[in-house]
């Protein structure tokens, strides 16, 4: 950055209205995309943490890169193929232009940001499902997969105006305003897939199919991670508004964030007292639930956070965290391990995200207007979408799973899964216990013998000989 | 989000000047608060961080279970009611109108939101000092009575047209720009009440009544959380100014910036150098106290970042730096038991802030004129305001601890205390045993039992004999 | 922040273009800075997290501490002579005006805050490569000399109009957008020499020079470092944009950063498969090579971020992920310790990212006119001007650290480095045995022995007796 840029951005600025003003607008609306997709891209960080905080210590080095791998492929991917898939004209199922970013017009660049982070938050959502047990190669197909391709045709059908979901038919076009299912639902859609491909970890359920519990290993990761997420999802649903050009736009975007906070709020609450006071659970205030029904609340109002009262959101966000409550038991009965929860999350807050925007849309909601033949028009046509979308993400997930399994690329080894994926696959566990000493203020623990066996690979054969040799 | 939205943004701008370009102006206002607004809510995860670092483990998820739901419950109370007592026009006392945000005007949507994030932030305060002896529906109720009505009303006094410390006295209205009084002395102010109804936590002081260390379990949390606070409190300075269309509104806004950061590196530096070389301290060079200077030292600048010169920023920030050592002094020779130094940091830096904004304004401060009656009429009218204010705090929540205390619903067991809140009372230890494994790299760990003791709660007969019924 | 302000903003706009949209224009670019530059601030957390777990536990809070003190020492640096020195008009080689901020014009301010994080990021690259082993007031000198005259001094030649670097040759200017040279090639630079002057850490190289790994204690936080490192180095990229008057500036901030992540992901994806595939290496899907090569890639487009495809973005950060494994390799060939490799990350980046910024360049790069005399001349420019700032660097930094060795500043004694730098000079081990209890979930540590050894100091004659008393 150098002074002389200010100099001439101060004495350039010509005279030339109205150009001149429709060129801000333009530049401020473009930097508004850019500086909240830049939030967004953070909430990967919180994907990360929760996920982190919720395997066991041996699969957390495993948690983590998966979760940085996936942001830098969805990036590559979606740079090359995904955008132009979604966005790139072409016909009402496919977009055909803009590959590579190849003649994309300059409105593009800061779209291709916000919905670059949109689609590594749609790969990301899986990982939580798959974790401690799938292997990492099948980690990067599945990224690329669904950032190139599932997520891509997907959204092109909701929100590029070729597309036929956008298109709609009169009197009903589908109303997904930032992605309760293109993102929410996809991802979840994926988990649910992926989680049955794998099956459960090894000891979550017994001989009778009762689940035991395989707890997280640093409940404060999770807290972070849940944290961030929030201020992310927030800012995701924030970063959808498109317009700075209307006396009621600053207002809009404020209201898109207090809608999401109070849905967030709404989830978080009554899991949480839902947890703690149903006669058949475990009468504890549990922050792990409570965290759960935050981001639960949050992405149920993706759908409809620019067009409902603030009360509306609370109750949307309540009714999330009650469904949450029932998704996870029944995920359970059903003898799906799910570490994250984020079936129960996701796809729940999909699901339950249209269908609450059919109810509660301000100008269409069926709440307002049960008699009228458009709002059960629209909310005809949002669940006709809303099954397109998860019947698409199923399938196609489904035959991508169905491959990898068969080709046996799917799922670590017995000993692998039991050892964990961290030393065996990553050569990096996450606490090397060579490395802790005096950072415990204990005496006798100072003199570091420097001749010990070291624990990181490389340049130790001795240390070699103890790793299992990556498969993965 | 879709394209059409793009395109409609660049083609539907019309051109009828001046009323397009003063929506724009007001848009972008708008936008800047909502973006800052969003940073200053991820400040949440800062003080979670600090006070989760500060504290045993085995109240880790304790404090952090807290810190989730205060801003939940802020933002339920200040929509519902909170807003509407502190901006809701009415009379010099309370406001009156826009409960449920019902009827709010436009601009209103952008300033709820930093106005809600300010009320959790006040809120998030207390939690530090009442750390690990507080029951948990307690908190639940502190929670909501001070971000709907102490936090409300003090702010209308000061912060709305209507109220009585804004309308002032000719000559004079109370001047606290973003908040060291309103936001940091309410806070503290609670916190210290909250203290002192509670009593010190078991063990941290001996017969004699002389302090015993009781560290926190984690320092590079404590510094998660002071790095976090640092960029959220720069940021809520930043966010309070509140427009765009004069030609030094830029520059006024960085110099917030500026003056925030110098104030935060006075203050963390001399209390840095305080504890290091002051002959009757331990010699160190601590970075907990380091980091407590520095929350302090930005504190402090809040009433007047927006009117005075860096240097003035940095010498505010120091001697808050100084009197933080003093008062962290202080509080012990009371045998006030706080475990994150909240009063010595917040209340400290309302109260100074006060001062140091009458002195150093450069306007009216007393540095600069100490021969001009209004001079002394704006610092007469600051002191007589933070007098209210702390007045009004410390007796309404004085109330509320009072009632709490009386109907047994404020401090734990002594066998809880003992034992740890995580295990009892949210079933949900930090670090749980079970989980780690060959995360240590360590080959006789790496056989997991899978028949071992759950330590999670729920589906666990055996577990749930272990812990003490949940009481709270 | 008071309702009045509101007021204001609606009712005081008047009409009187073109000044008012020139002046919103103005205010819009201030805003993007000082938001964006308030992210970057953000990064110190990166750095403090990707270092504290990347060292020994027994060196956290020592690590952790230089982070928050050096961004606070750069504050305060920079704004007494750093930002005069870089930017203050003067000569060809320094400015010499602004010092204290004083006479500062408008335009300034925001401008600071973006210069002083670029300045606080050069000045943290050090601490990595110092780790473990350098006193801690040395630590403060040289953060001092580096904010307030190294780096100031090389941005002034290349970024001040002033400047012999940017004045250039007709036909050729300095071309360095965000910084590859002047911040990761001078914070990589000075990184090289103190690590020289200091030498290895004990235990680092055996008797015969092969080294052994000393991991870092705490994976995750690596993990977190990088995310944030990631989100506060697009941004950084990002924020050095400063126009928002033309119909392209907001594709062109967008393209920035769709550069910034597409060059870290070939970094770290090419560094992830070299260290999976190559025969020599272990064989392992390595995390912390995997960070270390995004944070590579994106430094490396600093330099050309806003003038290449995209496509030269993936293969530049590609290209940069395989040098980064080559100066990995060759530093410790040259038995140089660098616990962070913060010299093959960031010198690497500073070196690689000016050649690529002549090759790649789509005005003048030697890619597309290999036949041209101007792009010749403009690689020679850029290779010269590279070569100037570096030996400036290596020369002044030089200077400072042989002063400090000479004067016995510079390195802790071995006793410390044994014990680690947390309990003899910072008396806060990173976490206290003593404060871990049930948090662990287990019957037996929960029964608090309040008389037990408390290891904090201050209140605990016993526990300062097993202290090395702090030299430091």
């Amino acid at each position: 950055m150098s002074t002389s840029g200010i100099l001439i951005a101060s004495n350039v600025t010509s005279t030339k209205n109205p150009w001149q003003l429709n060129t801000l607008e333009y530049n401020v609306i473009g930097i508004f995309h850019i500086v909240t997709g830049l939030i967004v891209f953070f909430m990967q960080t919180g994907f990360a943490f929760l996920e982190a905080g919720s395997v066991r210590s041996k699969n957390t080095t495993n948690i983590l890169i998966k979760n940085v791998v996936d942001m830098l492929i969805g990036a590559i991917s979606y740079w090359a193929v995904g955008y132009a898939f979604a966005f790139g004209d072409g016909n009402t199922f496919i977009g055909t232009k803009y590959f590579l970013l190849i003649n994309l017009p300059g409105p593009g660049y800061s779209f291709w940001w916000c919905n670059y982070v949109y689609a590594a938050t749609a790969a990301s959502i899986v990982s939580g499902a798959v974790a401690e047990r799938i292997k990492f190669t099948s980690y990067l197909v599945y990224s690329a997969v669904i950032t190139s391709f599932i997520y891509p045709i997907a959204s092109h059908w909701a929100w590029d105006p070729h597309g036929w979901l956008m298109i709609g038919v009169p009197g009903a076009s589908y109303q997904d305003f930032s992605g309760s299912s293109l993102i929410h639902g996809v991802g979840g859609m994926c988990a649910l897939i992926g989680a049955l491909f794998l099956g459960p970890r090894l000891g979550r359920f017994d001989k009778n199919g009762n689940p035991k519990n395989l707890p997280g290993h640093t409940v404060p990761f999770v807290a972070l991670g849940g944290f961030i997420l929030a201020f992310g999802l927030i800012t995701f649903n924030v970063s959808s508004y498109f317009r700075v050009n209307g006396s009621l736009d600053a207002p809009k975007i404020a209201l898109i964030g207090i809608n999401s906070i109070l849905a967030g709020s709404g989830g978080a609450i009554v899991a949480l007292f839902t947890k703690r006071l149903h006669p058949k659970l475990s009468n504890h205030w549990s922050l792990l639930t409570c965290i759960n029904g935050l981001i639960t609340g949050i992405a149920s109002v993706c759908a409809s956070c620019n067009s409902i009262y603030p009360w509306a959101a609370l109750l949307i966000g309540a009714i999330a965290g009650l469904t949450f409550m029932v998704w996870s038991w029944a995920i359970l009965k059903f003898r799906i391990d799910d570490p994250l929860d984020a079936i129960s999350v996701h796809l729940n807050a999909g699901i339950w995200g249209m269908i609450a925007q059919s109810l509660f849309n301000f100008k269409t909601g069926l709440f307002y207007r049960h008699m009228d033949k458009t709002s059960w028009l629209q909310f005809g046509w949002n669940m006709l979408g809303l099954l397109a979308i998860l019947t698409w993400t199923s399938a196609t997930s489904g035959l991508m799973f169905l491959i990898l399994k068969k080709t046996g690329y799917l799922r670590v080894s017995e000993e692998i899964e039991i050892k964990g994926l961290d030393v065996p696959i990553h050569g990096e566990p996450a606490y090397p216990r060579i490395s802790y000493g005096s950072g415990w203020g204990i005496e006798s623990d100072v003199e570091m013998d420097t001749s010990v066996l070291m624990l990181l690979p490389s340049d130790n054969e001795d240390n070699e000989a103890r790793v299992v040799k990556s498969q993965n």
